[in-house]
């Protein structure tokens, strides 16, 4: 048995595999297991191990071949394996099955979203670190005010800065549990103060990560459409800045295999550039298979006739969208490009391409 | 009786159906109803039923002549008849009523903003569930610790980490029911920390969803607005670069019949192209009908002037408007149009059009 | 003694008669008050109703003259009069001193910002009804299925649909009050979802009315600064496009009259425009005054030095200020304008214009 | 033993200062201290009481010789300094640790992030008391509504305005400590409005605070970029309408001294200006070093070549990346710098610069 496709796993089965086993850590913590279940879920814990333990050997396997700089997702994968055996050969109590929450870690492995979000925190680094000395800053005031306001009424539960300051943490951040509330006047107003301050304080950080997040997105999107736009035979003889244009209009998509990407009848809105992988269209006569570079449902976007034929996806494909809309904005700025897929679009229908 | 105008119930009235059932069905859940006011909620919830068949009947009657695909309104007309139905006839407790909240689905129905929020999903469903991965490691890493550091000290409310996880669900939510409370000082300082960490996921996912919806609402206004624009005689003469110009600079509004547009002497800051329906201008002389195609208000942007007579809408108009500010701007990018504005407002009033 | 003037209260002056009236009516419903403090209490309620009473009349007295259509201030004029005026006639009781609380609507007499919001909401208005019915949905939802989960658990909390509605909106808000909490496992997972939906819910209305406040702040900037910038002599003969980057880069600021607005010696980042009003400057020989039309301030673009003299507000003046990094984009773009201030600078300074 | 560099503590230093000092003020306020503890706690106190003198009379002796206007950060110092001196000799008991919370003031001292936030706030000012004011009528009318709905139901929590009123604000925030609840159908639909309208609210509150933030660091990221871009001897020779398109295409980072700024054989996305500071270029023969006003790294721009050498930073060094997709943009726009770069770029690899 080859252990080198479990390398492969996808990031769906990874997810499944990981939320499987921190749920049955979870579930081995309550009390009143029988021993069956608890054995049960001990060996499901064990044939999730054994399955990191084969993509771990498949991942250094594809290693010894290809020496890229994966490092993060070989770490994660020794980690998986060798924490919980570690736990296994020298806990002794129960708690070793925790140690699988390392698994915790599976999901960071090939998600490109965490290697996003880094991104974000680290562009704004500056301003999120500001906003959270602002946070402990209100926060060490609130608690000391009210340690001050309310010592004397409430000494259990406001008789010290750090009993004070659970009252704050859980004000400023609009929790309120309820355990520590102020009596008088004076805490109320100060709490009223402090809501207030902690949604000021969060509305700056969704802002900062908000708007962080979204240039960021923008900015990736831009450079695998690019990536993209250069793989279609078309927009290669176009200057840098038309591809700029373009690159702005396009929309990638990928479809799975059979997949039917439009449909015969149907009011379209949009062409497709395929930029990776084939579609089948079911022309009246003999279905006729596109590859990377080719394009259609152009139709749409000049005459606005419904689909003329059914397209489905023959394998996994990669497309590009081009939106009725932004054909005329891309129209009226690169006459060529319009030009060509008019043309194109009027071969197909058998007729001569007109001026 | 006639079926077919039922399949026409307004939005509006759809909403209020569903919502009068909804009410019933929740007040019918009381205790403590008479026999009498039991049996007038069953009576108006028959009542919504039978309006519901009949707007079934009609959607089936005009499905039969236009074969489009409004498949989600026809499953969701017959669930909203057939479910409470079964539940009369087959369910035997007082339960049964409970059926009725099928009726939920109602305002989905003819919703465009069901339609958009699920298009918005549908683009950001990827950066949403890489926040929903974070939001679930951080839960199932919160109440792990929380479990590890409070389990000796509460071992009734954080004795295994599915209990630990409702207090992290939680706190992580700022909810803050105040059910589960850390006690230990290290519990303390972890749930400030899953406190700052929700409020981070929460404005990640806030502002994937803001960010989101904004984008396709400002895409599907300008699709709407470029249809409406093309349906004006005046633009239809233009490039696409200057439509564009046009579609951006503006706005569309619908006024509902009867309703006054401009009035005489007031100072307006915007003219309005109409898009269809008709519109009264109350001329000293005789009332004049303008339709599509026309505009009028024009000298609020030439010469600042009052408005010169009371326009009101002699039908439900969809008007497009521009406003001052906006027409300085297009005057200057477009002036064909700004000319053929003002050379229509000359005549208008009388005197030749001037160069 | 005339009442004219008090039509004229500042809008501060207005905020703090509210303020003060609001807190009475609040101290009035307080257990324990001795005759004295009600007396002195019922005697300010009087004192700001004379004052009310006074602005009305003058509010009226000016209305003969200016016949404009500020009717809404009119309205909220009378009734801060006749209600409590009403109030003390006809209701026998203590709580007609409640009746005062009219006096909410006060502020919003003057208000640029309640106006501001109204617009903002009218033009969202069917987004926020959008995801206020999504909210009405999940919440009904999530009632139907706490209801049904927990109503055998707990009878008495969840025993019918408008009980556990009102444990949903708690949760869906994430108040979390804590007196309704589900304590199957069932519900404890519809709660966190519950949660996550409230929070989803609310940043798309924090989007909407957040993106929709933006767009109409930035839309009444723009024309506001237009109308300053057509005051200004300099910019009176550019054509439209030049005025509109000129309205873009400038930024405009009120400074009450006797502030400093730029201190000798010190470095400075932008000059000023006087659109109303006049300034002093502190020059060495015998202060220079500058009113509307004039700039001052230009050194700081042209050479970075500091500032070269003092300048002070003799009257409230409006200004707008042009950045440094504005000036240099707006020379690149209407050369003429930056040659026009580059030139009264040198003239200034004693020496001749040079090209 | 000179106290200057003490003026110079970095703001890290100052942070964990800070820190220190007010963790054990609060440390100092918990019940069960031995006098030992308590001991330590007072020393460490006098510690940094000690550094903040020396501090301050660095700022003091370095004030002499440049007579700038940081003012602030003067009486931060003095303040930090002498307050807890004065709370030392004439305040009696053991409140006078409590002073020492003065030092709160302390981050503020060279935060950039302060002053922005203040002039952010500045900025928006108007919207923000706007919506601070909708928050005081909303909450005033909030409880006037739960006071006369629930005063005869629980007088106790209910019973007057300002008790209301503590509800009002604790519900507006979605805070929810559960202590006061309304019980009557009516007050608990009250309560689901009045946390619906504090989402509102809040929504508003985030979307100007954020929007405000976002403007004001995109300007004066602008500002500090079209410092450093001043500074590159390559772009002084272009227009300034050139430079915006270059200040606009450039992003800043800086390097500590020894990174790794690229490494040989690396895929490069970017190429680096150096604004101040040296590189280390590791070429085959001996290292070559680069300052101010070089560039390096551009084969990637133009070939896509992996990088030919490893450079390293030789001090702290600031760069300017400019990103192979912004080079794109920038050579269709630019034609000049492009070439510029292409032609460095030749005859650093010993080819003659070609056309």
């Amino acid at each position: 048995m080859s252990a080198v496709p479990f390398s492969k796993i996808s990031t769906p089965l990874n997810a499944l595999f990981a939320t499987i086993g921190l749920l049955v850590v979870a579930a081995l913590t309550t009390q009143g297991l029988t021993g069956q279940e608890r054995l049960v879920f001990e060996l499901l814990l064990a044939a999730i191990w054994l399955a990191y333990v084969l993509q771990l050997s498949g991942t250094l396997l594809s290693r010894r071949r290809r020496l890229s700089g994966e490092m993060t997702a070989l770490v994660i994968d020794l980690l998986a394996v060798l924490v919980p055996a570690a736990a296994f050969l020298f806990v002794g109590s129960r708690d070793r099955d925790l140690y699988c929450a390392i698994w915790l870690l599976k999901p960071l492995r090939d998600s490109t979203f965490f290697r996003l979000l880094a991104k974000v925190v680290a562009n704004e680094s500056r301003n999120l670190l500001g906003v959270t000395s602002v946070f402990g800053i209100v926060l060490f005031g609130a608690a000391l005010a009210g340690y001050i306001i309310e010592r004397d009424v409430q000494p259990d539960k406001f008789g010290s800065i750090p009993q004070a300051m659970w009252w704050a943490v859980v004000t400023l951040s609009t929790t309120g549990y309820g355990d520590e509330i102020p009596q008088s006047l004076a805490g109320r107003v100060l709490a009223g103060l402090v809501m207030m301050s902690g949604i000021g304080i969060f509305a700056l950080w969704a802002g900062i990560l908000a708007t962080g997040f979204y240039e960021e997105v923008r900015r990736q999107d831009f450079v695998r459409n690019w990536q993209l736009v250069a793989a279609v035979p078309l927009f290669q003889k176009l200057g840098s800045a038309a591809l700029i244009e373009i690159v702005r209009a396009l929309r990638p998509r990928i479809v799975p295999a059979g997949a039917v990407i439009c449909r015969k009848g149907e009011v379209g809105d949009q062409m497709f550039f395929i930029v990776e992988g084939r579609v089948t269209v079911a022309t009246p006569d003999h279905p006729v298979e596109l590859g990377a570079g080719n394009f259609f449902g152009e139709m749409a976007l000049i005459s606005g006739d419904p689909r003329s034929a059914t397209v489905s996806a023959a394998t996994e494909v990669s497309l590009l969208s081009l939106y009725a809309v932004d054909f005329q904005i891309l129209s009226s700025s690169s006459p060529e490009i319009a030009e060509t897929i008019r043309k194109t679009a009027l071969e197909r229908r058998g007729g001569p391409p007109k001026e």
